[in-house]
């Protein structure tokens, strides 16, 4: 069977993104005339696989001032249970975390009946909104059972709330299940983490158990897909 | 701090969704109006719920025939090294794998230095598309270090291609390496997917290794993004 032919305008993207991954290009592009003549193509062949390495996140713009590489994706294994804070800081990177909101409220029914509480149990809902090097990267909502970590809204909640939970209230947890998929981000997720509507972003969930098998924690995190690398390890059996 | 308000929209979204995930909504949605009336809302505010859902792959539209419960996502462990053929068998549904494209070439200057190969070892490039219950799912691109499975292509790869190395060749792998990250498609991948061009989708590599340490297999899938989930389990340390 024939090799359908790559588009042209592809070919100059893999080369650009090679380009990008040897950091053999300067964080900032050189101009589009000076890439189109290298490339040996048209503006308009270079546009187009300037905005296939924008859709992909490897690339920026900024108005006027031309074409920029994006920094690096945060490396995040999820079978390992290290927090925010530290894998973004073990990368030589500023991670910092902002409560937009945290509230006491009746689980109501979806969600008791994702947690397996009655509609009227209590859980704490918070907001949060996550940032590296000062760019907004991930939205999250994380829900916790109340009645296992009473308390917890009387403590500093913008920095690791595992070590809050472990710390400041001598809890743990056992296990998580998470699951993962690529979505559209919405307006009200887009926007404060400065997309537009409809950006591609990375939904993650997370089910958090503690040793007796009971759900403590539900969360729900919006990442920009041009932040975060998921990576894992797999081992063939023998 | 106040919570921010949940738009409208986006809390019939959330109710929606969990009718889906409860099964209690027939495959088939009943009429905009019906619904409308049910959540109490303008017939513009229900759009917006059900374009979200359909941005989220959770629900489809059918001209004239209304709107529909997208099939569930196949659920897949990248931690486990299950093929494609088998997780998705086992989850009740009917893979499927085509064969686009096959062709023994040489590594040339990316690849090469992707795989640790010189320009001109000799690599096979496959190209595959794979379905469940006849619906396309996945683009993958397989690169294979020739020298390492000779003879390869005269065999069927419409199948699981660990199951050909290992039963015809005798060849196995010892781990492998993934990284993940959602992402546009752009229209050469997003056409043979159906999508319209820009779709969200996640984006798969695979780096896989011998026994010895040599890479020798370096895949990229590209996913529908309503067609799969990924899913991770994790324990926390004592």
């Amino acid at each position: 069977m024939p090799v359908e032919p790559m588009p042209h305008y592809l070919r100059i993207r893999d080369q650009l993104a090679q380009d990008i991954a040897n950091t053999s290009l300067s964080q900032r592009l050189p101009a589009e005339r000076e890439l189109a003549e290298r490339f040996c193509c048209t503006r308009v062949t270079l546009r187009e696989a300037l905005q296939q390495l924008e859709t992909e996140g490897l690339l920026y713009r900024e108005n006027r001032r031309g074409w920029f590489v994006s920094p690096p994706r945060i490396r995040y294994n999820p079978t390992r249970t290290t927090g925010f804070m530290d894998y973004v800081e073990a990368q030589g990177r500023v991670p910092r975390t902002e409560v937009l909101a945290a509230e006491r409220r009746a689980a109501g029914p979806a969600l008791g009946r994702r947690m397996g509480l009655d509609e009227e149990a209590e859980v704490f809902h918070i907001l949060r909104r996550r940032w590296v090097d000062e760019r907004p990267v991930m939205l999250e909502e994380i829900t916790l059972d109340a009645s296992w970590c009473p308390g917890l809204l009387d403590h500093g909640l913008d920095t690791s709330l595992t070590r809050v939970l472990r710390e400041a209230l001598g809890l743990s947890l056992s296990r998580s299940e998470l699951a993962m998929h690529s979505t559209a981000l919405v307006a009200a997720r887009a926007t404060p983490l400065q997309l537009t509507p409809g950006s591609p972003g990375l939904y993650v969930e997370r089910a958090s158990y503690v040793e007796d098998g009971r759900l403590v924690e539900w969360d729900q995190e919006f990442w920009r897909s041009d932040a975060l690398e998921i990576v894992i390890d797999a081992r063939y059996p023998d």
